[in-house]
């Protein structure tokens, strides 16, 4: 049996550019991970194919993996159910591929309760000047509007303390270099490695 | 105040190639870390320069070092001492730069209950494959020459469970590469970034 996959979350708050760095991720090749394909009750559109873009279910089909318990994480949006299925991120990582899964926030805290060993990666604004401008603005702003702005950056803050690492999304393909340098790292980290030596020792 | 450096241990079993790694490392370029010079009480060889190549000092300085606290690890061998002076590092450190720190696994450890938050790297013998290989070498040795082969390869395992990565030597610019990259992620890691956002926030 192969050495069990990661699962690698990326997720962040909402505009800052999860989905292009996830897709730019997968174009940047040499990737040795698989894309968490979602499960979703909307109709599949001209081209897609169940199982590539989405696993399309109905409605019922939808609501009886979740009373199963065999959805990682779901949410309702516009009418429709969309989630990630357990069984598919656990058959991929019981193959030994890593799993990449790029998801809201919320999302991300529900994988994170049934996940804990997961890599969680935050995609952060720009940097901190980007964050303090983003804030104070060009100084003429209502100070109501500078407090709002000051309350969800600090909200983001606070999300971002549950994540393993923070990852500054100011060009999109250093995002990706660094994202990729954590996964390659997470893969030497000594409590990962050290089952394979052990279970080499007892087999000689 | 710059955020503060990390300071990065290599070690290993001897004979892996810690010094050789190390030298690929700085030799590497694109480096943002101070290599860690150490003190010692041999004498100063042609060429060589104080605060350079060693802190060179005598036998009574060392020993006040000792005395006074200032020695993160040190050994005797061949009749001098030979250590790592915690001021440089702390000063470094400090800084804002990692420090890049060679050594042997008595010394890591020890520089471990004194920096539990450095990053500790393990270098391993080439492979799993290679392991198994010179543990049961070319199956015509003794018993009690291969139980003794266990015995060392065991007390390996023992030694890296201590560390937080395993890096293969396999190939030296391969290893070279891993330690970067693992260098590189490490500065990603939420602890580390989330006291400048919660600073920055603060100063508003």
């Amino acid at each position: 049996m192969p050495e069990r996959g990661l699962l690698i979350i990326l997720s962040g708050p909402s505009g800052v550019g999860k989905g292009t760095v996830r897709k730019a991720v997968f174009d940047s090749g040499d990737n040795d991970f698989e894309y968490s394909i979602s499960m979703t009750t909307r109709k599949k559109r001209p081209g897609e194919v169940d199982g590539v873009d989405y696993f399309f279910r109905t409605r019922e089909e939808f609501e009886q993996e979740i009373a199963a318990g065999q959805m990682l994480e779901y949410a309702e949006y516009v009418g429709n159910y969309y989630g990630t299925p357990l069984s598919y991120v656990n058959k991929t990582l019981d193959e030994g591929k890593d799993v990449f899964l790029e998801i809201e926030v919320q999302g991300a805290m529900k994988v994170k309760d049934k996940v804990p060993d997961g890599i969680f990666i935050f995609l952060t604004p720009p940097d901190l000047a980007a964050l303090k401008s983003r804030i104070v603005g060009r100084g003429t702003d209502e100070l109501d509007v500078i407090e709002k702005r000051m309350e969800i950056a600090l909200a983001e803050i606070e999300m971002m303390s549950h994540y393993d690492y923070a990852v500054v999304n100011d060009e999109v393909n250093l995002a990706v270099g660094r994202i990729k340098s954590i996964i390659e790292s997470e893969h030497y980290r000594v409590k990962r490695v050290l089952s394979k030596y052990v279970k080499m020792i007892k087999e000689l």
